[in-house]
């Protein structure tokens, strides 16, 4: 996002905070940032973007609201929405916040997996906009609009039901699909020798980082079970058809999911 | 690779044998045969590559072979080795036939889906090499070189067992994840306004062709089976660490999988 404010903003100042000592340098070095920062910048600030893990979430935006000047919006680009929400909401500076999950990104984490135009067509899914002083909802939006995002509006209970399932389960079956292979093939030389394009994209997700993850099917922890729960009936079923050697029950099943081909063809997928 | 070798070998006259008739016109259309044609004029061929289901390929290919020429090499393309290989191994013809598993393609079918260069770079896995007329094995393995193709030989039974991992577990994780989100979301809009790039990577698969499919499935029923009962297990697994808030164990099981990265980076992925 950063680099796109810089592209689309030549006047904005941006300032990085991060834990991570190396990232800042990297940040610094790619041009993404303009200067190291620290939580006593935060009151000179006019947007504060907070994209960390969402268990740091928790901890973290309330610290970062009690800095910011009453002028400020902060957003987040967390993966989950009801719990930061709940957590939130008695937040002297609650209005100051905007609950936000843009849905761009790829596997890879840090500095240099930043993409230009990342954000050009997807969605944006804002969470309980009435909350955020309207001064501050027009200056976000603004924002978003000249990153070319589709707004949403949607409630933090409703997002983290319907996110489980087309993002946090599509993780988890990577993942597994990923160590179902490598536990089988021992000799990693024989997995990409024989591995083509669909198997490549059906895990790539697993490369996806752990530290991101883990806390946000924490914090999810009931949508995702139900999700993987039905997941997993599915392929009890699948297999049960097969080993009745039901071959028409198996056509029928992936004839009447092949319709995600027209579903997909709504899903903007330039990185 | 009708395409490929159309650009290729200038001088080659192709003919196209399909029941599908709007198929092949379609291939003439698109300058991907020179030829419609029919088995009678096999006879007259030098290499005849068979591309279709693998169900349909056990009672076409001895048809083929009966009519082919003493010197004409016939290959094929299938998912699933072990039964073919071994309900031609008494063929007369069984010297003029190389059993081929070329591992590259999309989830596209017909004339239309043919992309230039499909295969460089590709493995291609050849089983029973030695059944082949050495003539006839370095015709083909010429042709495969001048496609890009690297080539890997395997026993029959080893390329079912490993391919059900690599690659039939991948398309059956993919169009049960597809039917999890559709059963659940009704509204189709809340799927692609929701769905990022991830949720596309891993559910491509679900595009692909039953009739190609169920017939793969079928042949291979035994690997893929097992194959499914582990990746079932691992979800169960995955959801028992969720259930028993082990986060740690679930942040190692990812970790864990992220060397599918280093695994993922041997694959070509030109498609």
């Amino acid at each position: 996002m950063a680099k796109d404010i810089k592209r689309k903003y030549p006047e904005a100042k941006i300032f990085g905070i991060d834990t991570n000592v190396s990232h800042l340098e990297e940040a610094m070095a790619l041009d993404l940032i303009d200067n190291k920062a620290g939580y006593a910048d935060l009151p000179s600030a006019d947007i504060v973007i907070v994209s960390i893990p969402v268990n740091a979430m928790l901890v973290e935006l309330p610290k970062i609201l009690d800095q910011v000047n009453d002028d400020c919006v902060v957003f987040d680009a967390g993966s989950t929405k009801a719990a930061l929400c709940k957590s939130l909401d008695a937040h002297p500076k609650r209005r100051n916040f905007l609950a936000c999950h843009p849905i761009a990104g790829t596997e890879f984490s840090g500095p240099s997996a930043a993409i230009e135009n990342l954000y050009l067509g997807k969605t944006n899914i804002i969470c309980e906009i009435e909350k955020t002083a309207f001064k501050l909802q027009e200056r976000a939006l603004g924002l978003f609009q000249e990153l070319g995002m589709r707004i949403r509006y949607m409630n933090p209970v409703a997002h983290d039901k319907h996110i489980a399932y087309v993002s946090h389960l599509s993780h988890i079956s990577s993942f597994m699909l990923g160590k179902t292979v490598i536990d089988k093939e021992r000799n990693e030389r024989d997995i990409f020798d024989m591995a083509g394009s669909g198997f490549e994209s059906t895990v790539r997700l697993a490369k996806s980082s752990p530290a991101m993850w883990t806390p946000i099917f924490e914090q999810n922890k009931e949508n995702v079970v139900a999700s993987l729960d039905e997941y997993i009936q599915n392929l009890k079923a699948f297999k049960r058809l097969l080993l009745n050697d039901d071959y028409t029950g198996i056509y029928d099943e992936m004839n009447n999911t092949n319709k995600i081909k027209e579903i997909l063809k709504g899903i903007p997928l330039n990185k």
